[in-house]
């Protein structure tokens, strides 16, 4: 087992709060002294079966207390998700039935695996613990929190506020999450910054029911390819660990540069050591963004798939783009996906690649106009769209058509 | 059975509100009809053991339902009883155990059948339904309210506002009593005008689980002995059904004038064109008041204790007061109860029965100074005083003392 210090130095890397960090030492001087691992918690709501890198931000994580040695717990909210999580949530939201949780579950954990080291994490649903608890002990355990306190959290206060319902039953979200805790007498809690809340109700019931309290600690939210928003698949920003190479690589191509070191840090495993000199090739510019992102298309891709997909998808990209002498950021154009084939200047005129019908007749009777690498001369060329289609007018215009 | 007008009458008798009444009228008519008695309910919380003529004003409602041929159900809250109900309440009840929730029901069981008729009303504790709720059912019944309407009960608002913690359990009690009425299937619940909300619930919830709602029916809050505030065993300004005979009518004969006719209607069985009778006689001043309270005190103590022990009280207090020209209303005068000895002519000071020793002193000399009756003649007299010692100075100058 390593030391606490560097234990702390690996379990820190990237995290956004740790609360309280004195108590965490405190548990790795523990864990180190007597040889017994931490019990480290994440609870997963089974909504969401498709995994993107956003949830691997805290697997990752979680991997590390893995390979330090800890005991992860993966907490199957089976139960939980019959209610639905509010946190950030501007709604009620829709109960999923005990079939649907279910088969999110399996889905889920598959995933999961693909992070974790199956061998030595211990899956568990939360509603072994919580369906069999009684009228009475829910009273017991709803007597334990405030009602005022529980405005206090940021989504149920702004509902309040603005006079949006809030279902009384959504209050037992946090309530249940903290349980778990109870339950697994859990040292820490991983989650979101976004879950600052429930991981703290999981702080507070475990002293009220008698046990030492969890440290809650929490990951950055993993902002999606606009660099912009949350990684989300319903916003359409997001890569799915269960995606092809080539889309993995592909999309990882499309990250902003400027957020390119925190997705080293945080969904690679790029040592300590090598992120340090990464972050310095950068400011001093010895290291072209490029590279790097390419280099980070190819982990990620092997991550998921392993190095022969990668170098493969690798292989494919530098064909079709760096031989073909294409820009890496070609601007997507929307099309309807049910139109006639189009007349070629038309098209040229429509994605803004020529500014008149005669101007991209001239240029396609020049051969400066190519389609997906394929010159084309004849000015009454009639084409039909296809999905991804780059079309090309010398050597600095360039659309991809995306079809709608 | 009586037609619907004719239960209407005796019905609405005293009552505060009835929601919706045209319901109401409905549901009679339905009974009328098909011979099916109407299922009428009211729930007890077994946390006052000793029941008072406040609880009794809700029971002798039931009473005449009962007359009237409509079933009956008591619902002992042994379930809710753990929780306390939080109405007009400002802080947090503590929750009863188990053992107290029983031994209280089983003498609350007792003491109504001093008003209902026990062969015909249907006794049930709630714990039976409640308690095997499972954790998932409770949430289904949370999720049937909003945090926001909770808030809106006049108790919590205000302790919301002014910050005073409410726990999250608390939200239960009203959705646990408007759970009784979808249990029983209720067709109108009896409370209090302070039960309103919890009333409504029940036909919130009845309607959600898909039932016809039950009316809410409401009855005026009782005013204690000091005419202001609620009858209530804390605040001492009681009669409790289980008090002795001279208690009973002692405490009836100081109900405030003004509080009499509502006694009468409330509190006893008197019939309506009698109630009326004696509206007019107050009025016209064809009844002396000192009179009908006579008769108040004694149809209380003949509800409770039977006739012959009505017959029995009546005379003593007329030994007492009347044939001793003793008036029926001597303020009383707390005194220490640990005092040495008290010289007489102080004592009348201090009673405000003379200005001062010298003409407390001729008083006595005079013989005009009684002491329970008993004339004292001696200026020098040292008294050990005692509770209900009563003290008078002429025909006019009278104290109680109370010892404290």
């Amino acid at each position: 087992m390593l030391s606490v210090e560097q234990q702390l130095r690996i379990i820190k890397r990237g995290v956004a709060e740790i609360l309280p960090e004195p108590l965490l030492v405190e548990k790795l001087k523990r864990s180190v002294a007597t040889g017994v691992p931490l019990k480290v918690k994440l609870g997963l709501d089974p909504t969401a079966p498709d995994i993107h890198l956003g949830h691997t931000v805290v697997l990752r994580k979680l991997k590390q207390f893995q390979d330090l040695g800890h005991q992860i717990i993966i907490i199957i909210g089976d139960f939980t998700g019959r209610i639905g999580d509010p946190s950030g949530k501007s709604e009620t939201r829709k109960a999923l039935t005990e079939e649907d949780v279910l088969k999110n579950a399996k889905t889920y954990e598959e995933q999961i695996f693909r992070v974790l080291d199956k061998e030595k994490t211990e899956v568990v649903f939360n509603s072994s613990w919580l369906a069999p608890l009684q009228f009475s002990d829910v009273v017991k355990l709803a007597a334990k929190y405030t009602v005022a306190r529980m405005l206090e959290r940021d989504d149920f206060s702004r509902r309040f506020k603005e006079g949006r319902p809030i279902s009384v039953h959504e209050f037992f979200y946090p309530l249940m999450q903290g349980y778990d805790s109870v339950a697994l007498k859990a040292d820490i809690e991983f989650g979101g910054t976004d879950q600052k809340f429930n991981l703290l109700m999981g702080r507070h019931l475990q002293e009220e029911y008698g046990q030492e309290p969890q440290v809650a600690a929490m990951m950055p939210i993993l902002e999606g390819l606009d660099g912009v928003n949350k990684m989300s698949k319903s916003l359409g920003n997001y890569i799915g660990i269960n995606e092809s190479p080539k889309e993995i690589y592909g999309k990882a191509m499309s990250v902003p540069d400027e957020l390119m070191l925190r997705y080293y840090e945080l969904v690679t495993d790029v040592e300590l050591d090598e992120l340090d000199q990464i972050r310095l090739g950068l400011e001093n510019h010895t290291l072209h963004p490029r590279d790097l992102k390419m280099r980070l298309a190819h982990i990620l891709v092997r991550l998921y798939h392993g190095s022969a997909a990668a170098d493969e998808a690798q292989a494919e990209f530098i064909r079709v783009f760096q031989q073909r002498d294409l820009p890496t950021d070609i601007p997507e154009h929307g099309m309807a996906r049910d139109s006639e084939p189009v007349w070629l200047p038309k098209l040229l005129v429509t994605l803004g690649l020529a500014a008149s019908n005669s101007e991209a007749r001239r240029a396609i009777v020049a051969g400066a106009v190519k389609i997906n690498g394929d010159k084309f001369t004849d000015p009454d060329s009639q084409l039909v769209l296809t999905d991804d289609m780059i079309v090309q007018n010398g050597k600095r215009k360039y659309a991809k058509i995306k079809l709608q």
